[in-house]
């Protein structure tokens, strides 16, 4: 995953892009960049590391305009290179474009190939360029962005939220599904798109809806104006999201995504109820789920385990024995608020089960009585293909095992799990308008050798290029 | 306030010294530094920055021997120079003596005077450089290392826990009132004395105890051994290690800081019962009182203010007027969780009383109906001369005024602190052996044109230079 | 200009690479790169920087594989953009290229259109991706990167020595009039091309000869061979690397640098003799014309001015009126070797005329009672369009003005050019195999608005699609 | 060896400090140090590192006031440890004082124990805190820093030149015997002392003279004083200075540093005259002599070894076998300027022998014939104990061999010294007026286990502490 933004400002906006970037953080810490435009060029910083290391004063002065965009990377095994690094530049007769992206295409190489056969040559292996490609491509015959991203979205499979910098006009787009987040919000003195609300948060602005799926918006020094490029018969908002990616602080698709988790933790007692002395979170991420188990078993709500702030990426260990002391340092236990009882730990997810295990470990040292471990998502038992950097089936503890073989592998005395149905009720959107893939296996678009629940995209103005003027009266004032 | 450390261990310091200054770098952010001791050599590396910044690999990698002692020090105005970075080194007559100190003397001035008249030309103004001077001093004519600690408890007035490594030896000793802390761990090979016990838990060891007021412990290679220098007829335990200072996950003289916290929440609602939805902690300082006072209350906790984890000191802002906007990046509203709530705001305490207003009035932009704020101190009315870097009674919003006066400044619905009686009960010791001077003015050590609660000092051996022997005896094996 | 580096070798190519660019550092300092191959992956490392800046113990660590290339940049006011960073990477249906470039096209805005008519996207504006894009092009039909070669020098106008990394093989090619120097080197285990000789000799490695203007060399595991893709009637290799660009040590088409400019010293006295006391050069690039002049006329070499080893890109200036102070620092005099004598002061070139003006006001301050300026080159006229970051015609002195005025402009008491038949001679390859763009406004390729002195290339197999296979069979083994 | 350096101007002291670090870069490039005093407060930035490496534009900005020193320190094994970084600053009843000192103390040991016997303890093995210390235990009686510093030249024995600034006055002085340089230059708004006139230079001043030995030097804001504290009656001006380690551009106690070189170049050849084609330098420190050399021999000066400017101690080097490699990036032959030539080799000394060895191989290696090294300066034979890093007796390749085994143990076709009365003549002192330790064995102070060679010091006022007022008449205003 990755976060995006873009905002058009009369007041400069290399600063506010650094400043949302860090409210986006958390999606993304392997590379940050930044692109403005002004006058005839196009300006742009990015490098790999955090925003607080990649840009100084000097590079922010050095971005000058009134429009531009930003980008946080998430790291991947994948991505460590140089090429990977977002905003991408495309240059085309006096055409200057910028493009930031979130999300993963599963088309890739069959785009790829095409494009190559028509004598395009890429320089990376990033699905940005491509995306970037089929609308520079599309802008030559038609000089419309409207065109543009409605041949993106015939051709591209998979989930893109988008921010392109055409010259000093921002565009915005997400897949027809709207798998991945992006909503629109107003400033002071201009508009912004961002992955998730806090970024509007960070400006003090003031949010006014998400992006729709299939989605076009535009915004320039005028203001902002949009253009319904397709429309599907579902949605497929990532589950995952709502579990553990988004800040919990963030509305997206018009969910509190705090109320979401906090509705999870209220559930998970329902469901399987003990009689336990503590509540004890997995900071941060099992916080809010924590709080909600607290609210509705009456047992109190005492952290059990207590993280350092302090460790970053630059700690040093310098034997593969001291690792296990970096976990100690970074996340150490309250003895005295689990010595001799029950408790309730609550996280939000168990991936490879490694983290689980040893923190039931740690609890246990500690004193512990029982470990009840409740957790905020169903058991993950498929891959992403669509954008979160997951592990293979065989590396997912909960592949193709029992929720008692899970139990047992990680020590805990008793292991729970949110059931689907319960999650998607707490989301409140409806199971047919996510994307559940990596919780059943079964995706929204079609990938090879996997289940697809099937869709249907209607795409405006099947005659489009003759024909897009009409559906442009469709735009609305927002 | 600072952090201390020292430990012996057969498989060499650097690196676990360099882990526990990870965990107490709460403690102090301004500086950090090590000394080790091989052969008949001292090293030391230093530096003002974060542990993270002063020390790479082959620093730590040049820091060798089985034997040193560890300081963060704490930002204060007068702190910035780089002369004040521990440890301080003293070299004389082939002793090779290095200091790390956590405390303040009230007394520095009358002791240079004496010192300059005696001959001794100090290089900075650090109370560090006193103490050593007055140790080495008296390692001229003695030998014992005894005798030197208990010249300068005699000498000495004020708050101190230090740590000393005198050639391969470790030495720790606190003040006769026990102002600051400071307790002793076994780990695998040796043995450790830190600030806090969090400290021992980032090397997975035992906690032994804490270190007596005027005890002095010796560590060598050969075990640990103690000597009590002086006792008294009281304590003072700094209060606001229980308040705010001190890791909600250490245990200070015997009693979890967490547990402190927590009851104090519990008692905030006695106090002051309110009807409200919410029960909102200030991260992160003000999570456990609100897990006490939701428990209690039975209202549930949930998270209103989320703080970025990224913010750090490059952050950068180029106008006064973006500093309002640092604000916001650092610490966001969720809106969802405080719309039309009657929401309970708790903070561990309020000193100007700048944040507090920002943070109420953030709330109330949120929607919310009402703000209770309920604090886990009393009124913060007097200075700290013993080592809490706090604002001058001008400077504290509580000084001179009534609580209503203060609820009014901050525009809080209601204001509630903790009375003292009830802080004094949920730490547990008795007010006689705590120290409250920022909170009743009268403070446990003479102090120019304050109130001081007097005690009484028992100096073991007045005839201490030919007796010491005697009480050598007391020497207890832990 | 740029510096450039292919190698192949067994034992690993990225250290290699970062000692050969350390030596060609002087050809470029704004920014330094490396790609290499291993497996079926390609790996760069790039960044704005000096190489000793861009690259660290573990970036190096990280180029794994047996052939790579390298390339360092020279600052134009142009190239200050994260995308102009070389090597440039290029993927195509499992073709991994990479490329770097020393060199500058003068026909980029018509290949731009041709490519973006027949479809393709540029991330750039840099020539070298249009050069990728040519090379990538061909091989999709033709997978003969001597087919590739042929139509990148059919197409491309300009000067470039290139360097291409095509999976594990090492490809380098000069264009038809060998503009840009490209040389050879046999190393341990395997061979180098590079800009210049000096890298060969930082490997230890022997020198076998120049790359031949229109020739392409193949470097992979086996060994080397070459292929003719063109030939000239004429060459035109740059006289500026002569007179300032290329390190003095290296050989250049066969003729040590340094001798050229000590000969041209030699022949200033010949063609302006004067009665001086002291021959002075401006270092570092005046010493060989110096020790030349110095031999010839019998007068002493030694130096009046000063040069600070230590002054780098980090020195601070807060105000203008305090850049004068910066070169005081930079170049100090020797005023005891200038006092009251007659000095011949010798440089390489005089361009703007600035530096050289300050330098003689510097010496006569210094009490020199005459400063006869004896410059290396004759007066530059006209602008480089071929990779040499030259000003426009208004900017450089000797643009329109007689000797006289220049030397007036530069206060000198007299002021002699190396006459350009001289500096031929000294250079020995005839006045039509060189440039001299700069010195007369006639220039080797065709440039919209300049006189040209047209050349015949004869292209090999002009059926080259069906034929190519022939001319390979001119193969040699070096 | 240091370079020091104090200024009093009244547009402010830190950026021209700054500067003139930069201009005695040479003289230390282990840490760097400003002191600056404004108000009633010193200000003091130091590090190790270079002072492009220390100093930012904030540290500068940070160091207020119109007086200040600055240090720069020469690496040498004892001395990597953060507590040697100068200036030190000594804090005595309200008095600000720091000092920073060039030289070496011979009589450290029994000052230490006499000090420490009165009560003083020390923070660090340097001389220059027994120096402050002398100085501020002097100011407790006299508050004379003319009596301080008498005090100091009554007490220590060795090499030193110091500046100190007391509050906002400048004081600076050199030992009897001026064995390390000092002297005054004329600023715009102030006055200079510095190592090294290059520093005087740099700021664009007036070199007034040379600091006297003995001789005390006072700046304030009122203008420069002196005091004549000690008179000898000889002087011991370092040797080395002349020979390596002063710039050549400096005037060192009334010699330009270049002209000696020159001179010694030429005398190298009256000594041993040689038929043979090249004069080659070794780069940078054999430039001068070889240009004398060339001069009076007429034998051209041409170079045959390239310097790599680029190289700085952040080049990777990943095994002990490519050490080899860093020497020939470093230093490259030019082939074509020494095959099949008989040369001449020019260099300042030869210390170890060892990079001679590797010189003389790499020129054979180039093809030359003959290698005739000739050598600035006679053998070095014995230790240096006043301030120049030399290498033990057992090390020095010309302890105890004849000048034929260092040869054969060279490599070099023949090897010539410069005789010690030659170099003593070029320098034009005479013998009984430069420390020659380091070539005979005999030094000009007492050192355990050494030969001297006596000298007389007649202190001023031997009741110096009724009768100051009585010689301080002798201040001269200059």
């Amino acid at each position: 995953m990755c976060g995006i933004v873009g905002i058009v400002d009369a007041g400069g906006v290399s600063f506010p892009l650094y400043y949302t970037l860090y409210a986006l953080q958390h999606r993304g810490q392997e590379s940050a960049g930044i692109s403005t435009f002004e006058g005839t060029a196009l300006y742009t910083h990015k490098a790999q590391g955090l925003v607080a290391e990649v840009f100084s004063g000097d590079t922010l002065q050095g971005l000058p305009g009134n429009a531009g965009i930003g980008h946080v990377r998430y790291p991947t095994a994948r991505s460590k290179v140089p090429d990977s690094v977002q905003p991408f530049n495309f240059k085309y007769r006096g055409l200057n474009l910028s493009i930031a992206h979130d999300g993963s295409l599963v088309n890739t190489s069959e785009l790829r190939e095409e494009y190559e056969r028509r004598g395009q040559i890429f320089c990376t292996t990033a699905d940005t360029e491509i995306m970037g490609s089929i609308i520079a491509d599309a802008l030559r015959t038609s000089k419309s962005m409207e065109d543009a991203v409605l041949l993106c979205m015939r051709r591209l499979r998979g989930s893109y939220a988008a921010v392109a910098l055409l010259n000093n006009t921002i565009y915005a787009f997400r897949d027809p599904l709207g798998i991945k987040p992006l909503c629109i919000g107003k400033i002071d003195h201009g508009y912004i798109v961002a992955s998730e609300s806090v970024a509007i948060d960070a400006l003090n602005g003031t949010f006014i809806r998400d992006v729709l799926p299939g989605e076009l918006i535009r915004i320039d020094e005028n203001g902002l104006s949009s253009t319904q490029i397709a429309t599907a018969n579902r949605k497929a908002h990532c589950i995952f999201e709502y579990i553990y990616f988004a800040r919990a602080d963030s509305i997206i698709d018009g969910t509190l995504v705090y109320d979401v988790r906090r509705r999870i933790g209220q559930k998970l007692y329902d469901v399987a109820p003990v009689g336990a002395n503590t509540v004890c979170p997995v900071p941060d991420s099992g916080i809010a789920y924590a709080a909600g188990y607290a609210e509705r078993s009456g047992i109190p709500f005492v952290e059990g385990l207590m993280k350092n702030r302090y460790m970053g990426r630059t700690f040093i260990m310098p034997t593969q024995q001291q690792r296990e002391r970096a976990v100690r340092i970074k996340l150490n236990t309250v003895r005295g608020n689990l010595k001799d009882k029950k408790v309730v730990l609550v996280d939000d997810s168990v991936v490879r089960g490694t983290t689980s295990r040893r923190i039931v470990n740690m609890i246990q040292e500690a004193g512990a009585e029982e470990v009840h471990l409740r957790v905020g998502s169903p058991p993950i038992v498929s891959p992403c293909y669509l954008g979160v950097d997951m592990p293979t089936r065989t590396e997912l503890i909960a592949s193709g095992k029992k929720v008692e073989e899970v139990r047992k592998s990680i020590g805990a005395t008793s292991l729970t799990y949110i059931p689907i149905e319960d999650l998607v009720e707490a989301i409140g959107c409806g199971k047919q308008n996510l994307c559940t893939g990596c919780l059943t296996g079964c995706y929204p678009v079609e990938i090879n050798g996997e289940r697809c629940s099937r869709y249907i995209v209607n795409y405006m103005a099947g005659t489009h290029q003759s024909d897009f003027s009409t559906f442009k009266t469709g735009k609305e004032k927002i």
